[in-house]
């Protein structure tokens, strides 16, 4: 085993022969201009700032400040957002002097390690809730989210490590871990805890810091899941916390959403440090499952409020769906994982669906208000939320809430969001591979730096150069989305067709020298998506897409009186794109001409006989259609992703 | 005013020129034979002992008998479960002597009404809760369901009274309404349940007892709502307790289905004794909203897991559908009392199709296990429910559970089975109404006395004799139901079409003999139901009905190896009908031509773009449709109530 790089990423294996390419740090992968770097900006000036302060309004930081004390604020795994949002101001932090000057960041790190460091015990157990009296160490382990929160002060924790080399922190979680080692680990208990997440961090720590027991206890909790080893009281079976089936035997995901990816996160990292090879299929399995039957195409998963679980095979409902953000969050990081265990473009694709559309759409466009949960169809505007008070997680309201009681979905967002930069280029002995595209810059450890040039997703052309190169011979991959047709490469002008490889990359092996220009273009024509025919919920129905951007019909957009509940897309003419400002962004809206239905006819039944239907009836009109991730930024509104298709008559 | 006639029903008006329609009390209607009959006496036989055992077994009957002896269990409503079992057990005593020994249930009532009477504060109040020291009294008016629970318990009080006349349990809810009256009467309060229901019950008080200061407290309680008078704490917003918009000014049911339908029963019987017309308009509007839109066509109502509650116009997943129990039942009592009030034909025909299906697949065909939620769509076969265990609500296992922690359901098919003789037909000056078919008795209070005889919902013919009549002219009106087309009437042999006026009533009027016949005949081809195009869930899909009954594929009946979740009906074929014995029961099943289609071309993938997506492939098979009642007393299954329809390829 190689001694580990330590790039300033969220996810950093050992290098070991199971690891087919190896992440680059945010110092390394710097994002400049566009989307993700806009939003990176926003994410310090805006995100984190609102954060902090809603943190200490709804009482999460005070909980840790002195537990017990007053009585605890908010649920009882509160102090995970507080962790979460440290996570996401470490790799804000991170990404080094360039992105700005980060002396705010600084203090506010500081101050929340010195409340943590004193809110934890001597034994190094820390959490506020049970610290305050409301429960007993490690006693509720289906509901408690102890090691869950402990999972994410140490994932805060190896952040801030990376991110600065300061060890303040990391001595806390460490402190904390070995807590846990004591009272779990060499099978010393045979339970775990409901809402998985530990696991992932402790392979984490165990990469961070060689210590063997964390990786240990990461495998042993993975072991220990599935033979009903959780209370079930109360609403939820065995499934929903991922304790009815052991990993190894599972073939798909069930239950909590959230719980079932943050699991598998851990099954991958243990399988990347271990090799045990039923992890890894295990991992394949239930991810292969899920793309195909249980994710939406704007990438949401979970399809049920009861239980903000997965549903069954296809069931897809547009309208009733949960997609929970912090599900389409936790499932980007187990692709990223696959990504960097195959190698294989599939799991980048998925990537891509996830942050162009659902993650994109989780949040404002001035970035202070989040969805938690996500439909794909609005049949009827809702109230615009409140935005001085924290709403249920529940239904989300006609516009975006900027807190939530259970804030899971906000820090959440915000960590990702600072560690974009890991999640966009990887290397090898042999190359660099580019995953998604945006302006930046890319160095290897090698020496190699390449830059991208882009104004991606709104444009097809990507142009990389080498800027530094060592004379050697390496390959540039460049991911080709599945999305696309009829991709195009030139290499410093001579132009061919860009055909991938079979793991979905084109491949160029040469002797770069500095300044070759590579210029890849994606064809993005306006395009329909075609449900599978097992996918009852949108029968008939079209979806507009657009390169990686999923599209939405939304109210404000649309002719006056059109009822976006009564119409359906004709094909008899064909669809048209128009560049256009929307929101303060240069987007391509796409124009279409539909039947507006007069439904009339079947007043007072939602029912008729074959036969005795009432005639189509209804008006041409044309409609606009918009990047999904846009909607719901002009107050309330009706929106729907999919499209019925207006049959012969 | 009359003095109320006082029949043994649970909705008797008091006669005034608003009443269209006067109820036939449980001695007057005796149900003979066939589908109702033997539920009915699997109800006293089976059904009722089950319960009563359960709520012993389950603490709820021991919460009531020394309140704060030891710690409540089960739900914090559970005298409710107990109080609408003893409205059930008086009801089944109602039906007189002809529906067998009675001495059991004698018992069970008197027991049952000697701990409730050692219960009651000597103020009157009663709520094992809060006098076991877990909450305080009308302090947390949205969660607390003290009113909800009083209510149910006067409701228990005038079954037992109307039916034997003993006015012990309806002293017990005098006291326990005296009380409410003193805490809330007179606007001494301003608001009042989270969840209504008691609204009804003091309306049925009144007309029981004469007594106006309930009559003016259910007005009162109606008036109040929809002010936000509930504080809206945790998961749940004023929608869904009704309190977001006045009753005078709301268009469509909103919010938790059964307590939107619980008040709205209120408000027709608040109409009904008060004659405000804008409370009737406002049930009229809502009724109508929810039928058209809102309703499944199975009679499920609540499309929403998320608070048991109505979705959004024309948001009728069958697969996701909550569908409760107690929401259909409440939708019958309030159709009943809509019925009364105006004699219009729709409102039984929305009985009909909600006790054929929805409620009749409720209960196991053996009356000792219930589904709390009902899909209309199951894709992929659940575990069986344990048998010895009280399964939460939330989602229905493969098979139906004796019993619930959330018992709210199984005592509500009790109290209306029990009653169901209620609902068959009606009386006026002029006349008799039948609107619901089976072999029964009807007799009235003028005289009349008819007999019915039909193998309906199997037989399309029912049989009237005019057993016995007065001499004077009066008319027989029949329902001819919304589906039927081409039904035929014969009167003593004389054939003819029937052609129902506008109520949607065949009225016959003359001068009946004794021994006159009339043979109705309502032809029942199997038939394919399109569903409303705005209903995106179930588009490009038909369902099979036949009479009043929905049809479903269940996996059981089906081919080996074909997966119902890729059939698609083939139209080129006629659909057939055969005769069969089926879990004892004699039905027609439907057979029909289907694809069974192969999708392993789309592997991998949920989408595919327009042009790209694989052929339609698979092989003709022949399928095997039944009556959605019927589902899961097999075993866990798929099973499905809509079917794509192939389009052309």
């Amino acid at each position: 085993m190689m001694r580990p790089t330590h790039p300033i990423a969220p996810v950093t294996p050992l290098v070991t022969d199971r690891l087919a390419l190896r992440p680059l740090g945010l110092t390394e992968v710097e994002l400049r201009h566009g989307f993700w770097a806009d939003w990176q900006r926003q994410n310090r000036d805006v995100t984190i700032p609102h954060a902090l302060a809603w943190l200490e309004h709804d009482g999460s930081v005070d909980n840790l400040r002195d537990p017990g004390a007053a009585p605890h604020r908010g649920m009882w795994f509160s102090d995970s957002d507080v962790y979460k949002t440290l996570e996401g101001l470490g790799w804000d932090m991170g990404r080094g002097p360039a992105a700005g000057p980060a002396t705010q960041l600084e203090t506010a790190i500081a101050e929340l390690i010195e409340v943590v460091a004193r809110a934890q015990l001597p034994d190094g157990y820390l959490n506020s809730f049970v610290q305050g009296g409301h429960a007993r160490r490690f006693e509720q382990m289906a509901t408690g989210h102890e090691l869950y929160c402990l999972g994410h002060l140490i994932q805060a924790a190896v952040a801030h490590h990376r991110a600065t080399g300061a060890g303040e922190l990391l001595t806390i979680a460490r402190r904390a871990a070995d807590c846990v080692v004591r009272e779990f680990g060499g099978n010393r208990r045979k339970d775990t805890d409901g809402h998985p997440m530990i696991e992932m961090a402790l392979v984490e720590l165990y990469r961070e810091t060689g210590e063997p027991s964390y990786l240990d206890l990461a495998q042993q909790l993975i072991d220990v899941r599935g033979y009903r080893v959780l209370e079930v009281r109360g609403h939820f079976d065995s499934a929903y916390y991922q304790d009815e089936t052991p990993v190894r035997e599972q073939d798909t995901v069930v239950g909590h959403a959230v719980r079932a990816l943050y699991l598998l996160c851990g099954v991958v990292d243990v399988y990347l440090e271990t090799g045990e090879q039923a992890l890894l299929d295990s991992a394949l399995r239930q991810w292969e499952s899920m793309t195909a039957t249980k994710t939406y195409l704007n990438g949401a998963l979970g399809s049920r409020f009861d239980g903000e679980s997965f549903g069954d095979e296809y069931e897809l409902p547009p309208d009733l769906v949960y997609g929970e953000t912090c599900a389409t969050i936790a499932a980007i990081m187990l692709s990223w994982r696959l990504l960097l265990a195959t190698g294989e473009g599939r799991f980048a694709d998925a990537i891509e669906r996830a942050l162009f559309n659902l993650l994109a759409a989780s949040t404002s466009v001035q970035r202070d208000a989040f969805f938690y949960n996500n439909p794909a169809h609005r049949r009827v505007a809702r109230p615009a939320a409140p935005t001085d008070v924290r709403p249920q997680r529940a239904e989300a309201p006609g516009t975006r809430p900027p807190w939530f009681r259970c804030a899971c979905c906000p820090p959440n967002i915000i960590r990702t969001i600072a560690s974009l930069g890991g999640y966009l280029a990887t290397h090898t002995d042999g190359g660099v591979q580019i995953h998604q595209y945006a302006s930046a810059t890319i160095a290897t450890p090698r020496g190699i730096r390449v830059e991208t040039r882009t104004g991606y997703p709104l444009d097809a052309t990507i142009g990389v150069t080498v800027a530094r190169t060592d004379g050697r011979e390496w390959t540039l991959s460049l991911r080709v989305p599945d999305w696309c047709r009829g991709a195009t490469i030139a290499v410093n002008g001579a132009t061919g067709p860009a055909v991938p490889g079979q793991r979905g990359y084109l491949d160029l092996t040469r002797e770069w020298r500095d300044g070759d220009t590579v210029t890849l273009e994606l064809p993005m024509p306006v395009r329909l998506t075609v449900p599978h025919p097992a996918v009852d919920a949108v029968r008939a129905q079209v979806a507009i897409e657009r390169g990686p951007l999923v599209y939405c019909l939304e109210s404000p957009d649309q002719p006056d009186g059109v009822d976006l509940n009564k119409v359906e897309l004709l094909l008899d003419e064909p669809l048209s794109e128009e560049r256009r400002e929307l929101l303060g962004e240069p987007v391509a809206v796409v124009r279409l001409a539909a039947l507006a239905r007069d439904d009339s006819g079947w007043a007072g039944s939602g029912w008729a006989t074959l036969g005795e239907q009432p005639a189509r009836a209804g008006s041409r009109v044309r409609l606009t259609a918009i990047p999904y991730y846009l909607w719901a930024n002009r107050g309330p509104s009706v929106m729907r992703v999919f499209i019925p298709v207006a049959t012969p008559t």
